[in-house]
């Protein structure tokens, strides 16, 4: 990656940060984030209490200076001599690694302003910091995660797909968070599709791609060598190609999974979409553990978050790494940046 | 890999090599091994029909001489300066990339052949070429693969276990070569048990790991996330580990597959031991494409297999790359070599 200052950057807006977990690693790496500043695209802010961020910093002994905002627009000029922090509007008291239910609003309120602000044009895109979701579902939260709770705040109707971006592979589970044997249940030629166009269109518009090339993968061992080893290839995932491929999307599969993934075949393609969560998790943790980004696409803005948890076993011990923060900053404004200019 | 002369290498008895499916690509890689012999840690003979490997040499324009064997010991003496052939006993004429029936009978006798002489003590091991299953079942042959067959030639009561192996990882499928569907009502406590066992017994005694450290993926996502998303971890996966310990063997899990393959989590474990086909070889062959190499274990001799089929579709082409059959051969020398340094 080459070094540059958030001014030498991408011209998009400051991206907004979610707080997160307050008891779990989010404060740590954002404040690790602010100081690789000078690997960073483009400048953030983060919704948080200031007092926690300043009380968090000198706790792990990394002093940062914390500039607390009026107004999403002074972030650039801020950010190069302290950390921009929109106050969260409540006090955030917690004890590292132990989530507590009286931090749950001010979670949701930080998820919420970073939308707002988004959706109104004072910040270029969101990236979120890590929740621990059996919290927030005891505070009253009621979505199966962080992404439906999104898609809900705004309005979005079909469902966003979830892309794991590294440097050399992009990968796209049609299905997510099911045991293995519901992911079975749950595969359809219309989820593949969905998860295809989608992914196609964001290949596009974000990822500045002009003929997105989409490998798909098959279900079974050696995609099925023929019927040999499972029917799915030949009355799920053959229809779902046959229909994006009508649609003009230069699309291939289903190809054996277990070569998809390697060196040459990587090549192929700009997207892989996966049948279920570990076929698409698997490869890209194994080659990109640091660097994979979490994207969520199909929202009506741009949204990345680190491809971790919450940590809370690591939580205030200062060995937290930012780097797939950094990642997903950095990604963000890329996205933020493609998606201004064709608005402009 | 270090370079090294034959006879500077490993101390163990030549390795047999089986011809595989004539059409394929088997010829060719074998052809191209011997030209790299500088890079073999010992010396190999090969059974099938000298005159067919003169002529596929000539065709292909890589001039091998050819030293036709009466008896195995005289491989090591003449490898410096020709690829030692024993002869299968037939004549094996056929056309590149179209096998036929009429070559099953000797490509058998080469696989039969090579089992005879390791077992009695002829050759070190043995090493086999892919072959094309349809046309031997065509011919007569019953067994579902190349392994199943071994174990009945050798009278093999227990199932063998297939265990990928690359430099820097090794993974067993628990199951093998059955849809996804199958796999998830196949996979059993006893199958996860024996399977362990087998990779713990071959970790020590082939590859001379003293305390083989294993480590169990669990089958759904986040390995179930405490039975969120499925129950085989309880069910399964959990007895199984509890009755591997109770033997005394190190073994950690059910381990979230995703992360179970990255950078750190790699160094913890000798072997991982996977639920289905491709939990095991999409991160092999993502990581260690050209090194992988496939290990039989619970057999009563050595055998390995490079990790690719018979490529009928660029047989003769000359293009056939001989990396995976060179780290077979070389796996094979190692592993022969502990196990006659164990019976001397």
């Amino acid at each position: 990656m080459t070094l540059q200052t958030p001014d030498a950057g991408v011209k998009a807006n400051p991206l907004a940060l979610s707080m997160g977990e307050p008891a779990g690693i989010g404060g740590e790496v954002t404040l690790k984030a602010w100081l690789r500043r000078k690997d960073l695209l483009t400048s953030f802010f983060v919704i948080d209490d200031p007092c926690r961020l300043t009380d968090l910093s000198n706790e792990l002994g990394i002093r940062v200076p914390i500039a607390v905002l009026d107004k999403p627009d002074q972030t650039a000029a801020l950010f190069s001599n302290a950390l921009p922090v929109l106050s969260v509007g409540r006090p955030v008291r917690t004890t590292n690694g132990v989530p507590t239910k009286d931090t749950a609003a001010a979670v949701l309120e930080s998820i919420e302003t970073a939308v707002r602000l988004t959706q109104a044009g004072d910040a270029g895109g969101i990236v979120t910091n890590p929740i621990q979701k059996e919290i927030l579902y005891s505070a009253g939260f009621s979505h199966p995660g962080h992404t439906e709770y999104l898609a809900a705040l705004t309005d979005t109707q079909s469902s966003p797909v979830m892309m794991l971006a590294g440097h050399n592979l992009r990968v796209v589970p049609v299905t997510i968070h099911v045991s293995l044997r519901h992911a079975l249940e749950q595969l359809t030629s219309d989820a593949i599709v969905h998860a295809a166009r989608v992914t196609y269109s964001a290949l596009r518009r974000d990822f500045g791609i002009s003929e997105p090339r989409i490998a798909v993968a098959g279900l079974n061992p050696h995609a099925g060598e023929g019927g040999a080893m499972g029917d799915e290839e030949a009355t799920i995932i053959e229809p779902a190609i046959s229909a994006l491929a009508n649609d003009g999307i230069h699309v291939t599969g289903p190809l054996p999974p277990d070569t998809l993934f390697s060196p040459d075949l990587r090549k192929t393609y700009d997207a892989a979409v996966c049948m279920y969560h570990d076929q698409a998790l698997i490869p890209i943790k194994a080659l990109e553990f640091d660097q994979a980004v979490n994207v969520t696409l199909g929202l009506p803005f741009v949204r990345t978050s680190p491809d971790h948890g919450t940590a809370l076993d690591i939580a205030g011990k200062g060995i937290a790494n930012e780097s797939s923060l950094i990642s997903a900053l950095n990604l963000a404004a890329k996205m933020a940046e493609r998606r201004q200019r064709l608005a402009d």
